[in-house]
């Protein structure tokens, strides 16, 4: 080992001394419920692909037909040569699903949340108000910026409303998570955005976890709320999780989308992605938005979970998404109660600290509607056995 | 106009004021030489895809081929369930030809960059030592570190000398680009190793804008430099500009990355890159790798417009890459004759500050092994013809 390593590789051994060390395991099948993982069947609980688009035949064809039409790279930054016409089909398309009046793509969701509050909120005369339990890449974003930071607790709105009312920044961002990913709960938009108006703040809302599944014709966490599309909103979510494909959007107004476009640097200097993706995105898009009974599925299997694990020793956290965390509470119990499933042919992950709070290890219970009745019934049984 | 856009419209109108609205131009056809710009057929030197592989039919196919042995997305982050076998294989490749000993795959280089220089200097203690001219997602990369900043002049050795001598942190990174992209001139390697050797720092290099195009079958600045394979070298470079696809990696010691692979939050945090476009980043390698003609014509290309520049009254920059800046020095006139050959269907990039230093503007001409010899004549023609 080299000496520049051995800091490394002590830090890499007491993260091993605390049980922490992080797995990768290898799929070798696409994505589906029913997989094989290094070898071995498993039926899997442990995926974002919540509408079973992954592998959605005609987003397969639209991928493969999106490389013939415009080959395999986009070669460049959009605003250098690299903005195909398959990317700005896929923002049109966006901008009438969301309701917005325009959209800019990203390769990443972590790429267009580094691009939002970050170019929002520069100064340091800024401020930029966060809930506790935002996403890393919402996190990051915030530390780019060199606004001043308010961090309030989970979902508490008295909290962020006197943050808000103590503060003398001219100019305020409030950032959250729509549907929160390690507890799937949503926030509560209605009163972040009340507070939004009322102390002339934006509003950027990461809805990840929410489009395609949540709202009318899966328009996502804001629809759901019945929030109304509005010049102070900027809505990121991502094209990697029930839109199965990759990639992400920011969706707000013309002007504030110009503005991302002329001064984001995670969006000026970047390399577009590969158009096929886009073309496949926008096939995506129809598909979530005509396609209701997958949603009606994942609903009846939401409720069917729940009324299954009613009974166990374990709380379901209170849910109405595709994220159904059931809550162990030690690392070592939520480590070995996955470990037993995976043993029955179950993949369901562990979630520990750091990812959540001390004390509230768990398991990340993720159901799509490529799930079948029978497959959360398989789940149910066995958690009771293990009960 | 909403009230919160009011300041945004500012800086906008401020902007448009300094003649420094960017423009985003639509391609109405797949990245190579000659395209059609919303409606016009264009001559264009002005994209990273510097081996044409972008267009490449093999690559093409495996991308189609990709998505249906694949699917369309990866449903996950990789440490959750989203790490598929053409992930794994994508990696094994790129081990086997940068010859470091393990690789670890990204959405794009942005992401990858942000994940090694905050992980390997997050503390307070740690230092960095950045080129001035290193690459946007570098410069975030630091920001994102708690580490000591130190910036030193582009390609000073004496400065980064000094400023390593003076350093008194236990933990050092020298952060830099191998060719920079708006120069298109090498960073001294081997300097920069040497230093790295003899004050025991990690040297992290991105070859973005080298690999594929420099060294023995397309390994990229290192392999050019003849800089040994070696664990305090962390190796990024993108799959998007030679390579034609998307996506980026990290080449290091297998410690260095299962350390990353643990700890950095842009690996750890956003969902894995769809897996046809690592099948086809697969095939793009195997054609860098046996295809060293389209690198010979490439080099004769750029012999072939630094002879014909040589009489031009604006100088083309020291550069031996596929980046070839011809220095105008006002933003006017960089903007003019960049608008002028734009009349004549070349397409050729104006780059002003803050993109680089004022009074520094240049044309990026942009070359690659897609161009013929009669492509770049009548570059050479239209800009004897413009001077």
């Amino acid at each position: 080992m080299h000496t520049c390593e051995l800091p490394l590789s002590g830090h890499l051994r007491q993260l091993a001394d605390a049980g922490l060390t992080r797995q990768r395991r290898r799929l070798d099948s696409p994505v589906a419920p029913h997989v094989r993982v290094e070898g071995q069947e498993m039926l899997a609980f442990a995926s974002n692909d919540y509408l079973g688009l992954a592998a959605h035949p005609e987003i397969i064809a639209a991928l493969a037909q999106g490389a013939r039409d415009w080959g395999a790279g986009s070669g460049a930054s959009h605003l250098v040569s690299g903005h195909l016409t398959a990317h700005a089909t896929l923002e049109r398309r966006l901008a009438e699903f969301t309701g917005f009046e325009r959209c800019l793509g990203f390769s990443t969701g972590y790429l267009a949340n580094l691009a939002v509050t970050p170019t929002l909120a520069a100064g340091r005369d800024d401020a930029i108000f966060a809930d506790r339990l935002n996403h890393a890449s919402l996190i990051d974003a915030a530390r780019l910026s060199r606004a001043r930071q308010h961090r309030y607790p989970h979902g508490d709105m008295a909290a962020l409303e006197r943050l808000l009312a103590r503060s003398t920044a001219k100019n305020k961002v409030i950032v959250s998570d729509a549907v929160f990913s390690m507890d799937g709960d949503l926030a509560p938009l209605c009163d972040l955005f009340q507070l939004a108006e009322r102390f002339d703040a934006w509003l950027v809302i990461d809805d990840a976890h929410g489009f395609g599944v949540l709202g009318t014709e899966g328009r996502g966490s804001l629809a759901h709320c019945g929030l109304p599309v509005h010049p102070r909103i900027l809505l990121m979510a991502t094209l990697g999780k029930a839109a199965g494909v990759g990639g992400a959007f920011v969706a707000g107004s013309a002007l504030a989308i110009e503005y991302l476009l002329q001064k984001a640097r995670s969006y000026i200097f970047t390399t577009a992605q590969p158009p096929a993706i886009a073309v496949a995105a926008t096939k995506s898009l129809e598909i979530i938005q005509r396609d209701e009974a997958r949603r009606v599925h994942l609903r009846a299997l939401i409720q069917q979970l729940r009324a299954g694990c009613a009974t166990l020793p374990w709380r379901l956290l209170p849910s109405e998404t595709a994220i159904q965390p059931l809550l162990l509470g030690e690392n070592e119990q939520a480590l070995a109660l996955s470990q037993q499933l995976w043993q029955r042919g179950l993949w369901v992950a562990a979630i520990r600290p750091p990812t959540v709070p001390p004390g509230t290890a768990r398991l990340r219970i993720s159901l799509s509607a490529a799930h079948s009745e029978e497959d959360v019934a398989r789940l149910v049984r066995a958690l009771r056995e293990l009960a």
